[in-house]
């Protein structure tokens, strides 16, 4: 029996996990965490019966409290409720939330010597060295959930590190890869919503469309497989059948391929080294037909150019980045900006603020929210 | 330092072989066996000072000893000769004989519990089992040259053999892929030999335009990796990048890719399982743009049936298969029948043969002379 903590378990990532380990006897679900989704999460307790679960807030709590009376379940808040369930003893830890919240929770994890399930890529964009640290000091492992680094993940195993030539990071192009880029000015929220192959959260979808989504992909690779910048490329292939590639030194070009279906991932995340049955729909290649590959215009989705620019760069930049984006795609959601504000915004932040190697946890934290609040003026001012 | 013999190094994979081993200073080639290209075969004695040399008879062995004549290499003749060269203690044995000769020194090299990097196909099709029962019992192992079977070798490093769903070997379709049926009837050898991707031998060629190549390997794949007929798929990629592909059960997908360079597998096949830096060019998808699969028509390339269900048939069969293709591609090439009765001679052979299990190489042996001795009659009949 293996015990799993799930982080966002109200989320995309977070249903379909739990949707994933149904599945199977072997394993006891022990800590949920969620937003405000109070009803859905109760549901979830019935079902799962974990021991402990975090929400939001106090008044979540009471919400959920008043949902599941005579449950024997520990209820926390918070942020400290959140690392309070990575922290409870488990097996593997499924983080799956949104944003630089995953960071201190992907801390707890690894620094106790669990097993990291990863689909929160901005905690290794914003401290991917810390993260890698404790991992390695506390004999911790890290299975990526996204399709690619698990499409990458399944690659490497065709080789030795030292063989590595590239990683080779697919992307759809989003839903914006044929408009012209005079166009692009004129994208609404309700464009930019709709990805021609992946369902998602609003968040990563905005990400997708702007391509900022690939560029942290390339950060959260180089930390995850500690691969250099310059041997890390990204092509486009918009059919998102060819989850990601790995070039060896021999020539050689793994590739791993599936439908677009993110419980493959989640559920790899999870069973590794074990592959499991799964009843999902097969692959079947000579239905989708042609696979086409292109290289990506870094002209037009400037917030590409702009995340690959920052890991290069290192220190706070990526976190800066990442804390600026997910202030400009909030705007972005609501309207406040516009679609090409959001590299522009981005932009400004990381010229605004000098670049420093963070010592601590606390020293990202502080260049997190301090690009936040730099963000939050920019995009009050420009509208 | 590890010593290589290579049976067939004047031919296309030999000469390819020995190009690759250039590259290294940690291979010696102790031993060369070719038939009757001595001036190539003299060249090679004086770069790499095998050991031991085969040539096809005594005739070829005179006229190599003038050209070398004080060179201190010890001259073997005939299929005696060719077994002496698998035999001879190496590490490594390369056999890329043409045909069914490729049977003795298989078992001779995996019987002393050397690897056999192997190009020679039909040695698996034709006695299989007793290959693999040799091999297991001396504590050898066979590493494939094939670039489709290579391709497989490296996807199955991403999982465990009992987690395959099935095999999926790519297949190029060959020069008539988009020819109507209709017209197959007025295929000359020049159309035959005008292979759309691959610059091969001139069997394999032929294999490749009936598509029997594809039906050996399905038979070669079953072997190698122990995996019934019922998980072995064809799909056709007409751009033969996509090497072939292993399914495994959790929906994973898992391809090799690489330019269509046999140096690639050949170097594999022999450094495995380390690889080696290489400086043939690199794979370039966004140059290819389009990766193209569709389903193979089993009706209009019946060669990939018969071989199929001869694989299926197990015993005999597919030796008998196989021994009739070889004599009925010889008459194709020479123009004696036409490209249509190849298939007509091999299932006319296959019927008249009644299956057994061979219990000995010599029974293979028999078979396969009996096959070729009847495939002569049906081609001196048929025209």
């Amino acid at each position: 029996m293996k015990r799993i903590a799930i982080l966002g378990s109200t989320g995309t990532i977070g249903v379909q996990a739990l949707e994933v380990l149904s599945q199977f006897d072997t394993y006891e679900v022990v800590a949920l965490a969620a937003g405000r989704n109070v009803e859905r999460l109760a549901q979830q307790i019935r079902r799962y019966r974990p021991k402990l679960v975090a929400v939001a807030d106090d008044e979540a709590r009471r919400a959920l409290h008043a949902l599941v009376p005579g449950e024997p379940v520990d209820i926390v808040v918070g942020d400290e409720g959140l690392v309070a369930c990575a922290a409870y003893p488990s097996d593997v830890v499924l983080n799956a939330v949104v944003g630089a919240r995953g960071i201190l929770p992907a801390l707890a994890a690894v620094g106790r010597g669990a097993r990291l399930a990863l689909a929160n890529k901005e905690c290794l964009v914003a401290a991917g060295d810390l993260i890698l640290r404790a991992m390695r000091d506390a004999g911790g492992e890290i299975v990526p959930v996204d399709s690619e680094h698990c499409a990458l993940h399944q690659c490497l195993r065709s080789g030795r590190p030292e063989e590595i030539r590239r990683l080779v990071l697919t992307a759809s192009g989003g839903p914006f890869r044929l408009w012209p880029k005079a166009r692009m000015a004129e994208v609404t929220v309700r464009d930019a919503l709709r990805h021609p192959n992946w369902h998602m959260g609003q968040k990563i979808t905005i990400d997708s469309a702007t391509m900022m989504n690939k560029g942290l992909e390339v950060i959260e690779a180089h930390h995850l497989f500690g691969v250099p910048y310059d041997k890390i490329a990204v092509l486009v292939h918009p059919q998102s059948i060819v989850h990601s590639m790995v070039e060896f030194v021999d020539g050689s070009v793994m590739a791993q391929l599936a439908t677009a279906d993110m419980r493959l991932p989640i559920q790899y995340a999870i069973t590794y080294p074990d592959r499991l049955p799964a009843p999902w729909p097969r692959l079947d290649l000579a239905s989708v037909g042609t696979l086409h590959f292109e290289e990506p215009d870094l002209d037009k989705f400037r917030c590409l150019r702009l995340a690959i620019e920052a890991g290069r760069a290192g220190g706070i930049a990526p976190c800066v980045l990442n804390a600026a984006n997910e202030v400009a795609v909030d705007a972005f959601l609501r309207e406040a900006i516009s679609f090409l504000r959001i590299p522009e915004v981005v932009e400004a932040v990381l010229e605004r603020m000098p670049n420093e190697v963070p010592q601590s946890v606390d020293d990202v934290l502080r260049a997190d929210a301090e690009a936040r609040r730099l963000a939050e003026l920019y995009v009050s001012k420009g509208g």
